[in-house]
């Protein structure tokens, strides 16, 4: 029997370089992988749904949960905020689950010093025009919101040094493959399982 | 352009664990992995040939080599000699190659110390019962020479937390993905990654 406590994997990119949609295939792979839904003040997108793709709510309520202390981390993005409640993940990681967050730079940051166990991951598009290219492809921002993120993008990119691991998205089933690989190798780490094997005890 | 410099993967296991059989599965899905036949002074198993599972060599061969310090790590198992070539290693690493070794535990402890950014992977068996059926099914053993091997086993089990990764090798297919997904994550790593975007470099 092999016990763990689980793992907080951190994913954080750039606006474009496709970090939703690996996160959403991840968790579609590895059913075991818990999240928790971020809370946001943001307007919600075509097609979004409250309580699953965010908790929608309004900067008041936004303000009470982080005074509330509820918040594991916090981070205004383009004006609007974003949080993770901490009790979801804790309640995840006490009975072993592993936990994957989307999370961005700033809220990254503020988990590795919670939790110092946490495995960051930054996901990069190959090239700053190829991230311009899947910005306008989205279609759902205005050029001016587009404009706004690859000036945020640029900024960001220097980041990866403070990641564990680098995803270059140049295709998305290779990207894929990698984080799914980052997922599977941290469970074997030595450093993560705290081994029983009634088998063996005795002999040793 | 991501440059790196060549990984070292290590593999260690006690006998029966599966460990030819996940090193030589890994090397055929990872084309691009190196490794270093190793020198031995025991005499070839049935269908073993010279130069591709070993290079068979007598005693005082095996001394003059390790005497003139082409060893990177070398060994005694069950009475013979074992012996890695830095020779082929560096080479391979200094490339850019990632090198998969397949190397008993003394020898791990050996290229941990010359080379501290290897990664050292631990395989087990999920118990002694099983360990020792396959040891018996492998048949090309003596009565004497098996239970030589789980007396070996017995004292190596413990050592796996001196690793960085454990795989217990309940099914081989499983088992095979995880040491892939190790191999592939370890690429990954920001340590290992020296990045070189020439597209993003003048706008930071």
């Amino acid at each position: 029997m092999i016990r763990r406590r689980g793992t907080l994997f951190v994913v954080s990119a750039p606006s474009g370089a496709g970090k939703t949609t690996l996160c959403r295939e991840v968790r579609q792979r590895l059913t075991d992988l818990a999240y928790s839904v971020s809370v946001t003040t943001r307007p919600p997108r075509p097609g979004e749904m409250d309580g699953v793709d965010f908790r929608f709510v309004g900067v008041p309520e936004f303000r009470a949960m982080r005074d509330r202390g509820e918040l594991a981390e916090w981070a205004t993005v383009h004006g609007n905020f974003y949080g993770t409640r901490a009790r979801s993940l804790e309640d995840a990681l006490a009975v072993g689950r592993d936990v994957l967050l989307d999370i961005d730079t700033q809220g990254a940051a503020q988990l590795r010093d919670r939790y110092p166990d946490a495995v960051l991951i930054f996901i990069l598009a190959p090239s700053v025009k190829d991230l311009e290219q899947r910005l306008r492809e989205r279609r759902s921002d205005a050029e001016v919101e587009i404009e706004r993120r690859l000036v945020r993008a640029r900024e960001e990119i220097v980041l990866w040094r403070r990641y564990d691991y680098l995803i270059v998205n140049r295709d998305v089933k290779e990207a894929l493959v990698e984080l799914e690989s980052i997922i599977m190798a941290e469970r074997c780490r030595v450093k993560r399982i705290d081994l029983t094997l009634p088998d063996l005890e005795g002999l040793n």
